[in-house]
């Protein structure tokens, strides 16, 4: 009952994602090089887990290549600093509608809708030591893109990762994706020891104030472990919150560009500076090693 | 800071919904005139508003058939009972998939994805005083079935029915769709007095305990009217959670077919079973002529 | 995450109380007879349990005479009803202070400070099978009361009862007295199983608003055995929150003198509408028998 | 409804207290003149208020004699540093009893119940812009002491500081706190602009978990001015949950002595550590002048 903040905190560093943000910000790295780099660079600056997406080098647009998430993989594994690999698995569940007296034929524009096989395909291939399984559909941020992921392709590709021995973490955008996590592990699709990351604020999913996040961290079952994170304007407030509820802490140019008001950050600055708040307020980062051991994950070399 | 319960309360009764409901039990509604009556009947018990989808008369199949919603309409305005008519806007945004290997082409049995005008023709046929807009897209209940309804489909019917002055009544099954809601009312799609409908307990949605609950209702402003209901196996105890929470209450066959456990009801048991609940609790039923004032309804004749 | 209302709950009736009510309702018990009886009638309308101060008999005083608790105990004892006993041990730490400029000396009309053994000693007497134990100091109700309970008053008087083999049940009017009764559990002073009761709506304690109302159930161990009641113009709309929050219920003339607006209640009369409030929701009452089981209580006759 | 975290943060320095802390750290400041320069080395620091007790100058031991207050309040007023003044009106409401087998007669010895113009007397003479009053009576924190105000004690001390032209900051301790705090402003009592400092984690009072925290908040006025604390082990956490509730902070050596674990800290760096966090997170630390604008506050020289 006295607070029950988290005192041994990782922090998730979310690389670059594959949001419109590459001609945004001159940090936002794009070629699986600059994604390593910028990995890297988090990873020294207190990054235990970096969370990588790829981008077509030339123009920055979001991929699922795995020629590209191969090399991703390949440069941080050859990097001689430590840090737990996360893939997303987050592409090609990608909708995009007509127009609204028309939805249908959906829009081969920005539409990319890909089987479960081939959506953990660079998973199975670079075996990182956590993928992401986004645990629901919704109208996804601005504009009309509809994130889509049905029970039964959620549990096709949980039941996959399972297999390949790589830990899902859980993407929950609203309380109905917890709600259908739990499921899934009652199912026995998802493994102990469970991972979740509560992201908040991301329209139109879960909005970041704090009575829902509390709803949300009240239903993440005890013997859970959870992170949790903001977007844009409230990125940097959001590792507090995180750690005060009792979870890790997710920070990264995926979510927020900036380490200030009108600052353009580096992954590495947003590190920093979530390193700062998290010891500030008396808690301990942890690393790499001590995330393996809490979430049993086994460091392993490309499959090849 | 005391309980701030509501003391004057209406119920709506959804009488019949698109559920796979018409075959478990004989009192689901399924042609016009049974659909009529059993709202007649639910009025009579307490009622001030009926919540209606049509169905085929012959199957109990879901419908969105304009004729057999005119049927609807005008039997309940020729009926002597006065009762605040709501049509469902809900129908044709459904998605099915293919499989889990090749999602796409979408499932033709199960997939209805009309536009916008066709959407809310009968509503603008029929000129109910409510009509409901389900605001967002999401997993929806058990199978592989997506309710889907894009930013910009919403704004699009929601103008609509603006401009046919017809009271949208806003679904909201989880967080992020009441956050949206928000945003049209900002962008003055939908106008006051604002009306909003809490969805709880639908699989893939909110769960239905308390703290999700509650964290929705923190986030409904003070000058809009809530109601809310849960499904199924907590729908009779979600009556006393509306109202204990400052709403109002929706019960019927579209949300629970039994009156006790293993007892099948008839929309008026539930409507009298929730006037038991809400008048012992020490509130008061109000009926359609305090609903429309409330809400600055006007009961209408149809078009035609 | 469902919602996790209690599906098998047991009514308490808090028969008449200490308050200045005697002489606002003719229903209030004064005598030991009366308050025997009115317990009685309350357990034939569904009271597992009857919570009973004593009162003089000739004036309605609030009395802590032990002769006026043992003959309602033996009343109740000799009657044919079963019912569980739950006998006040809050009386005896009352304090009025003089005046705001001289607070000092305690105001002797209205001041009653008794120690551990004394404020015990009915219970000693009477081995009721449950008694209560108000779990913290704070200004009670309107007036310029203040309840008085030290911890190291509450230790005694809590030992003593573990010691006697009489159930405690905490009472926790603000969200403190929760916390330390969660200490007088840890410290071993109040042992399994631990029963609460959730005091809502007292000024001056924790208001009634269902945030507050959750945060304490929120924080009630997940193996304790809770209920809750709020005072006057919510009473009778508490039950429904207690069950839907996972609780028991609480109702009775102590908290309540109305049944309706403008009509006196009976002690029975508020026990049959807490029961049609409960059974409509779906939930089941259970009895003495069951409550005994889940509280492992002992049936006692007096000690004598 | 996304995150209302406050970005224009004042931070309040709890220079010393009244705790048996002045053997425990030296940093603790016993004499009016420690206490002055430890409050100027805060507001160096960034703190715009200082909020202080004062101590007897030999022993350290808790105090109200009104010269120190007075030579506190003219260091203060006469350094160059602009820093808003806070003085304590929690003195005088101190009761100590017998022992649990007779509480009465109180305890002489720690027992210290003065009338509410005494009480006032120092906040009536040394004019500061603010002054606290603790909302209530309770057990306070370890020990057997009772922190006592009574509703009668707290109109007729309200009423004086609102009548002196004082701010009072309200102190709540619990939920029922907050509760009378209302009714004080709703009498009259209080006058706007409210300010209120929500004290978390106090035995025994509200837990500090965020539960019970946003129960708090939830229930603050919209209009009114809040910050919040939480004291020992989470002391350095609370500045951040205070921030994204939409409060301000509060730190200082009456809450806390260790800037870290094992690292007993001065008043400044406690604040210098709190401005650390608030700008990471994106807000702005504001300074007196904004705070007398917000709380609409006088600079004042003493009376005398
Ligand atoms: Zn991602
Ligand atoms: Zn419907
Ligand atoms: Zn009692
Ligand atoms: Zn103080």
């Amino acid at each position: 009952m006295p607070l029950a903040m988290n005192r041994d905190v990782f922090i998730t560093c979310a690389v670059t994602g594959s949001g419109d943000t590459a001609g945004k910000s001159p940090h936002v790295p794009r070629s699986p090089k600059e994604i390593a780099e910028s990995a890297i660079d988090a990873a020294k600056a207190g990054a235990a887990v970096v969370h990588c997406h790829v981008r077509d080098p030339e123009t920055g647009a979001p991929s699922r290549r795995n020629d590209l998430y191969r090399e991703v993989t390949e440069r941080i594994r050859d990097s001689e600093v430590d840090v737990v690999l996360n893939l997303t698995a987050g592409m090609g569940g990608d909708m995009i509608f007509g127009n609204t007296e028309q939805p249908l034929p959906l829009n081969p524009v920005g539409t990319d809708m890909a089987g479960a096989t081939e959506r953990v395909s660079h998973v199975a291939e670079c075996l990182p030591e956590i993928c992401t399984l986004d645990c629901g559909t919704m109208n996804f941020s601005l504009g009309d893109y509809v994130m889509t992921n049905t029970p039964s392709m959620l549990r096709a590709m949980g039941r996959m990762m399972t297999d390949l021995g790589v830990r899902p973490e859980i993407e929950a955008f609203d309380t109905g994706h917890l709600w259908f996590a739990k499921q899934l592990v009652e199912e026995g699709v998802i493994e102990d020891p469970v991972l979740i990351q509560l992201c908040m604020g991301v329209p139109w999913g879960a909005p970041d104030d704090l009575n829902t996040f509390m709803a949300m961290v009240n239903n993440v079952p005890s013997n859970w472990t959870f992170s949790a994170f903001s977007i844009g304007r409230n990125a940097m407030a959001y590792p507090a919150a995180a750690v005060l509820a009792g979870g890790n802490v997710r920070v990264g140019l995926e979510d927020n560009l900036y380490v200030a008001k009108g600052h353009l950050a580096t992954n590495a600055q947003l590190v920093e500076k979530a390193v700062t708040i998290i010891e500030s307020m008396g808690a301990r980062i942890i690393g790499p090693a001590e995330v393996r051991e809490k979430l049993k994950l086994t460091k392993r070399a490309p499959r090849g």
